[in-house]
C-alpha cells in the first residue's frame, strides 16, 4: 500500500484503532523506503519527511500516529550514508510493527502478575490490553472473577462480557452506575487508556474517572494497560488531548430529540482521570507509576528535546 | 375502598410510589374508622390496631407505609373516650393526608431558595420532589441550567429530560458516566430519596453515590429532596434498608444471556450515598443536615422510644 | 427609647454588633410593653406585633433580632389574660438582655475548658466570644501563645493584637496569606461567627473557611466560639445568608481604581466554612457539634414550626 | 452496703467497669433512700443530695457515675410529698438497675442487625458490648469471621479472642500493628466506648483511633457499640475527657527503663477517634450518628440544661 | 563587568531577580574568560573556577546562581585543549544568557496550550512567567478572565492589576483571604515559583500554598510556571530551602510595634506548596508532573552526581 | 570464601540483612573472578555468569542480592578482551562494597540535613539507615527527641531504645498503637524500607503503613531512609513483592494456641506503604520521592531493558 493509500485509509478511518493506525503508518514508510532509489541523500531524506508529513497529518488528534512515524524517522539522525539511511529505517520500521504485534501480549503477561488467585477484577469499556491481563491470569490457572460495565452509550461492554464469557471466567454485568455499588467486592481495576498525558492524566472511556474515584475512595488498586505508543509526547509542549463529542444519536433517538426542544445531548466519548487515582501503568516496556510518563516518552518512544522544543514538528501548530 | 382493597392494592403494588401508598393507607384508616360503630373503646382500638397491622405487612420495606400509619395509630393513645378517639384518628388521618399532598410543593419553596439566579444544576433519576425545587426556582424567574442523567437500566431520565424540556429549561442529556466530566460545570446537585436512615444515609437510584462523591471532589453542592415520611424509623433499631435486585432482563435480553454462559447480570435498583457527601436533606417541613435524621424521625413522625423499644411494633422481627 | 427610635438607630447602624441589636429589640419591646395600658389582650397583642415587625423589618440579614423578638413575642402564646401576658413578656425581655450580657463570659469559661496549658492558638478577626475564651484561659493561669492574623482588608487584626498584647499574651501577628505556613506550630484555632446556618455552617470574617481549611488539613482542632443567637433559624425554610460585598474603597483607592481600568473590586464581608471543617461551636448554653444547629434553634432560641411553617414571620418573604 | 461503703469501693477500684460503676451507684441510692424515715420533705431531700454528692466526687473522671446519680436524684424534681419522692426514687434507681443489666444484651440485638451474612469483623480490645453484637449475629447462624487484635500493652486481646473462640466463631489473631495491613479483608470493625463526647469523638483503648483511621481509609465501616450511659454530660459545658496515663511497667520492666536512661515511657490509656470516622453508635436505645450525642444526654440520660448551666453540680469545678 | 563587580552588585541586590542574577553571573563567566590570555590550561581553569566560587558565594540561597555558574563550567569538563575550553565555555555562556532571555516567552507559549478560551484564572502574586501564560492566552484571541490577589504584605498584586488592565483582561481584584470564596468560580490557578525542590515542593511567595490547597479541595487545577533554573539541585542532596522572614515594617509599623509590647511580627516571604496539590510545572523545556523535579535538574541543568557527590562544590557545606 | 560456600551462608540466612548479603555475593563474584585462570573470555563469562546465577538463586525475594549481582556482572558488557574484563569486574566488585559500606553514613549526612533544630522524630523498627539521620542531627548538637515503637512481635523497639538512648537522644517508648495519639507532638517520622517497587510503594516493617497514614492525617512529613539496592528491579516487569508471615509462635504461645481451638494466628513480617504517603526517600546518592524509584534503578544500579525484557534474567521465572 502507498503512503497516500494508508494515508487515506487512516484519514476515512478505515484503518483504526491506535495499534492498526500506528503499524500501518510504520509499514508504509518502511514500504516507500524501499521504492525510493536510494541514490542521493538529501532527496531520500526530503522524500521520506514528506511521507511523514503527510501521515502524520491525516489523523491530528491519534497519539500512535506520530509515535509511530518519529520512531522511524528518528533512524535517519546522524547518518549521511544513504545506503546505511535505508537499512535502518527500513529495520526500525519492521522492529516497531513487530514490537507493537507482541505489545499486547507481553502486557498480559505483566499485568497478570499484579493479579493474584482469588482476586476479583473490576474493568470498563472493551480494552484489548486490559483484557489480555485478565484472560492472561485465568489461563495461568487463576480464580479470577469479572465486574464488567455496560459501557453507555455504545455498550462496549457487551463485547467484553462475551470476551470473558467465552474465555471461562466468572463474569458479572452491571450499569456503569452501579460501579461504586460493587467497588467493595472488588480488589483491583484494570482498564485501558487512548491517551496519557506527560503528567500522568489517563484519557480512557467515559466513566473512567469516576470508576477510579471510587476506587481511590475504597482504596482498591485502580491499574491502566496501554502500549507505550499510548503515551502523549505533544503534552510535554503543553497541548491538551482533545475530547471528541460523538453523535447525540447514540444516546437520543433524532426523533425523540426533535420533541425534547430543550434538550442538547452531550455525549463525550472520552474522561480524563488525573495521576492521583491510577496506581500503575502497565506497558509492553515494564510498569510506570503515571507520573513517569514523561520517561517513557523520552526512553520507550525516543522523543526528545529536538523533537519538541522549537518548530515542534510532530506537535500542533501554536 | 376497605382496608383489605388497599392493602391488596398496596401489596400488588397497582399503588406505588412512596407517597401514593402513604396516603392511600392513611385514607384506608379513616374510612375503616367511620364504618366502626364507635361505641366500645376496647373493640375501636382493636379494629383499628388489625387494620394497621394489615396495611404494614403489606410491604415490609416501602418507608413511608409504617410512617403514614403508626402517625395516625398515635392519635389513639392515652385516649379513653371513643368519641374522642374517633375524632381525634379521622383528623389526623386527614392532616396527614392534606400534608402529604402538599409536601412537595412546599419542598419545591423550600428547595428554590437554595439555588441562585444562573445556578448549573446536575440531577439523577426521575424525582418528583428534586425536580419541584428546579422547576419552582424556573418559575420565580431565575435562569436555571440543568444536567440530567439517562438513568440506566430503566431510562427514567427520559422522562426527567421532557419535564424539564416542557418546562421551557435548558436542559442537558448526558450518559450516567459523563457526571464527573461535567461536574466542573455543575453549581449544585440535587436528587431524591427512597429513603433515609438514622445515621443521615441516602438510599436512592442506582448512580446516586456515585454523583454525590464526584460533587463532593469537586466541592459542589449535593442536596437531597424528600418527604419527612422517606425517613426510615426502624433503622434506629438497627434494620438495614434492604437493596432490591431486579430482573435481569432491565439490562440484558434474556437471549443475550443465554448466550454469555459465564454472565450473572447484577441490578440492584437503589444505592447507598453515605451522609458525609449529602449538604442538606430538604423536607416539607424544612431543611435538616442529615445527621438530624433521628430528630426528623422523632419530631415530624412522632416516633417514640415506646414505639421501637420493646417489642418493636412496626420494625422488622428480631 | 421607642420602638421607633430604637429601629431608626439599627436602621442606620447607629446600633450595631449582633449582641448589641438584640438587647435592644428586647429592651424596645418591654418598654413599649410598659406604655402600653393593658386593658385589652387583643389590642395589646396587635400592638405588640406591630412593634415587633417594625423592628425586625430594620436589618432584615442581622440574625440576631429576629432572634430576640421572636422569644420576647413567644411569651404571648397561649395567654388570654393581659395581667399575664404583660408580665410574661415583660421578664422575657429582661432575662433576654441579661442573659445576652451574661453569654460571652460564659463562653469565655465554657470555651477556657478547651485549651490546655502550654497550647498555641490561632485567632482570625477581633471576635469578643473567641477573645473570651483565650483571655479566660490566660487568667487562669495558662501558658498561652496567639498567632493574629492582619484581616484584610480593615485591619481588625490590630485590635485583636491589642487586646492581647494588653492582656500580657504572647502574640505573634502575621498576615492572612502566612496561616498554613504556622499552622504546624498551633494546637487549635478559634474564631467567632457572624451567622450560624441550619446545617453548621459558620459565616464568619472572609478567610475564616481559608484557616479552617488548612487546619483540616493539619489535624488541628477548629472551634467556633458564638451566642446562641447567631444561630440562624430562618435557614430552617431555605434562607440563604446573603454574603454583603462592602465598598471597593476598602481595597483599592478611587485614584488607583480609576487608572485600572479592567479591574472590579470584589469585596465581600464573610465566606462560608462548611460544618466538616468546624470541630465544635461553644456557645453560651454549652458545646455543641455544628450538625447540631437546628437542636440549638429548637431549644435556645425556642423557635418551632409554627414561627417557620406556615407564612414564615420572621423569615424573608418568599 | 451503705453508700459510704460504696463510695469506698468504687474509690478504691474493688467496684469497676462503667456499668457496675452506675449500677452500684444506684443500687446505693436506693438502699439509702430506704433507710430514711420519710417524714420530712426538706431533711430527705438533703440527705439524699449528700449521698449522691459523695458518689460522684469518688472518681470525677467516670462517665456512668454521674449519669446513674442524676438520673435517680431527677425523681426528685418537683415532688413535694415525701411519700412520691421515695417511691419515685426508689423506682427510678431500680429501673435504671435493670435497664443497665439488659443494655448489653438490647446492644447485641441491635448490633446484630448491622452484620451481614459473611462479615469479616475486626475488633480491638475486650468490650463486652462490642462482643455481644458479634456473638449475637453468630447465635443466629451467621457465618462471621472475626479479625481480633493483641491489644498492647495488657493483652486484652487474648480474653477477646478466647471468648470467640469459645463461641466457635473462626479468629485471626494479629498484632495491633498489623490492622491496616488486612483492612481490605474486613466488613466492618465494632470497638465499644469508654466515653463518647457531646461533638461525638470516642474515647476507647488506645490504638482505636488508628483503626478507625485506616477503616475510613477502606470504605469500611467502622461502628461503636456502647451503653448511653457511656456518653459524657459535662463535655457540653466544655471538660475534656482526661485520658489516664498507666504504669511503664506494663511497657518496660523496671530494669530495663534503669538502663535506658535517656528512654521515658507514655503510656496513655485511651485515644480519642474523631467523630468523622465513627459511623454509628450502637445503644441499648437504638443507633445514633456520633453527632447526635447531646440528644442521646438529653433524652436517655435526662440532662438538662438545670443540671449543666448555672452551677453545674455534676460537672467539674471551674 | 568585572566578575567583581558582578558578585558585589549581586550581593548587594542591585542585580536581583532570579533570571537576572543568573545571566549576569554567566555573563560575567563568558566575559572573564574573555579577559584570559588562553595559554595555560590549568591555569585558566584554576581562574575560572576561582571566579565561578566567587559568583556562587554571594547569594547562597538565590537557586539560580549556582544553575547558571554550574551550567557554564560544565563546559570544561574533559576538555584539555585551552582553546576548545575557551570557545566552548563562551559558547555556552552565550547560550545560557540567549536561553533564559526567550524562556519566559517559551513558558507563555507552552502554558497559553493549557488555557482555554473563557476561562477564569486565578493568580497570586507577581510571576513574569505566569503572567505570560495569560497574555499570550489574551494575545491569541482567548476571552480570559483573572482574579488577582493583593498579595500582602507588598502587594505585588497592585502590579499584576496593572499589567493585566493595561492588556486590557478584565481583572478581579481580591484580598488573599478571599481566594477560597471566589474558588469555585476558577478553572485554573497558575503562579510563578522561587524555587523547586528535588521532590516537587513549590516554594513561592507567602499564600502560594494556602490557595493551591483551596484548589485541590475544589478539583481546580493548579499549574506553576517557571524557568528550568528555578529547580534546586541541592536539594538531592538534602538541603532545605531557607524560608527568609522579611523586616516587621513591611506589616507594623514600628510605632505600633513599641505599642504592642507582647507582640511579634513574622513576616516569611515565602511557603512551601507540597507537589501533590500541583498538577504541572510549566517550563521552557516543557511541561513536567512536580514528581519529575529530579528528571530536569538532570537532563536541562546538567547537574549529575560529579556535582553533587563527593564534596558537592555548589552546595551548603556539610 | 567461594561462591558456593557464600551462597549457602546466604540461603542458611548465616548472612542476612540487606547490606551484608549484598556485599558478600560481590565480594564472592570478586573472589571467584580472581581465581579464574582468565585466558579465555568465553569461558570466563560463562563461569561468571554460572556463579551469578547461584549467587541469585539462594533468597529469591532478598531484593539486594539480584542487584549486586547485576551491577558487578553489568561490568563485562561489551569488553571482549578477558584483561579488561577481569579488571573492570573485580573494580566494579570492591567499588560496589565499598559504596554500600559507606552508604548509611552518607545517608545520615544527607539525612540530618531534613532534620532541624528542636524537631520531634518518630521512628518505627530499628533501621540502621533511619537511625543514622536521627543519630548525624545529635552528633550536629541538634536539640532531638525521639519517639519510638515497640515493633510487636519482636520488639526490636528495645534495641532502638537503646541505641538512642546510650547516644544520649532524649526517647518517648511508646506501643505501637499510641503513634496516631503522640502523632500532633512529633515534625518528622523516619523509618528504613526492605525493598521499594517502581512504583515507590514501601515495603518495611508490619505497622510502618498505619503511622505514615496518621503523619499523613495530620500534615507530618515522612521520610524513608533507603540503600539504593532496597528497590526492586523486578517490579518493573510485574513481580510483587512477597509478604513473609513469620511463626505464630512470636504473637501467641503453642500452648495458648491449643487452647484456642478457633484462632489462627496471622503475622504478616511486613506491610505496604502507598507512594502517596511517602515524602520523600533518602539514599546514598541524593533524596527522591518515591515516584522517581524507577530512574534510581536505571541510573544507581544500572538496571536496564536488556536485563528486564526478553528472558528477565535476573527476575522470577514466567
Amino acid at each position: 500500500m502507498t503512503v497516500e493509500e494508508t494515508a487515506e485509509k487512516i484519514r476515512t478511518m478505515e484503518i483504526r484503532g491506535a495499534g492498526r493506525i500506528a503499524r500501518y503508518a510504520a509499514k508504509a514508510l518502511l514500504d516507500h523506503s524501499q521504492t525510493l532509489s536510494g541514490r542521493d541523500m538529501a532527496s531520500y531524506r526530503k522524500e521520506m519527511q514528506q511521507a511523514a508529513d503527510l501521515l502524520v497529518s491525516t489523523r491530528p488528534t491519534a497519539v500512535s500516529l506520530p509515535n509511530a512515524v518519529n520512531l522511524v524517522m528518528k533512524s535517519l539522525m546522524g547518518v549521511s550514508d544513504i545506503k546505511t539511511a535505508k537499512t535502518n529505517l527500513e529495520e526500525r520500521a519492521a522492529a516497531f510493527v513487530r514490537r507493537s504485534e507482541e505489545a499486547v501480549s507481553k502486557i498480559g503477561k505483566i499485568g497478570a502478575r499484579n493479579i493474584r488467585d482469588g482476586d476479583v477484577v473490576l474493568t470498563h469499556c472493551n480494552s484489548e490490553a486490559a483484557l489480555a491481563c485478565i484472560l492472561e491470569a485465568h489461563q495461568q490457572g487463576m480464580d479470577i472473577e469479572v465486574y464488567a460495565t455496560e459501557v453507555r452509550p455504545r455498550n462496549q461492554g457487551h463485547i467484553t462480557a462475551r470476551t470473558l464469557s467465552d474465555a471461562g471466567i466468572k463474569t458479572n454485568f452491571i450499569v456503569d452506575s452501579a460501579a461504586r455499588f460493587f467497588m467493595k467486592e472488588v480488589d483491583l481495576c484494570i482498564t485501558g487508556a487512548d491517551a496519557i498525558t506527560v503528567n500522568g492524566s489517563v484519557i480512557n472511556k467515559i466513566g473512567t474517572s469516576q470508576i477510579a474515584l471510587a476506587a481511590h475512595e475504597a482504596r482498591v488498586s485502580f491499574l491502566v494497560a496501554a502500549e507505550t505508543y499510548k503515551f502523549a509526547p505533544c503534552t510535554i509542549v503543553g497541548e491538551r488531548i482533545l475530547i471528541e463529542e460523538r453523535s447525540p444519536d447514540e444516546i437520543l433517538s433524532p426523533e425523540m430529540r426533535k420533541e425534547l426542544r430543550n434538550v442538547t445531548v452531550r455525549n463525550p466519548t472520552f474522561d480524563i482521570t488525573p495521576a492521583d487515582y491510577v496506581d500503575l501503568i502497565i506497558t509492553e516496556a515494564g510498569v510506570f507509576p503515571p507520573e513517569m510518563a514523561y520517561t517513557v516518552i523520552r526512553e520507550q518512544l525516543h522523543w526528545d528535546s529536538s523533537d519538541l522544543s522549537s518548530d515542534y514538528p510532530y506537535c500542533e501548530e501554536e
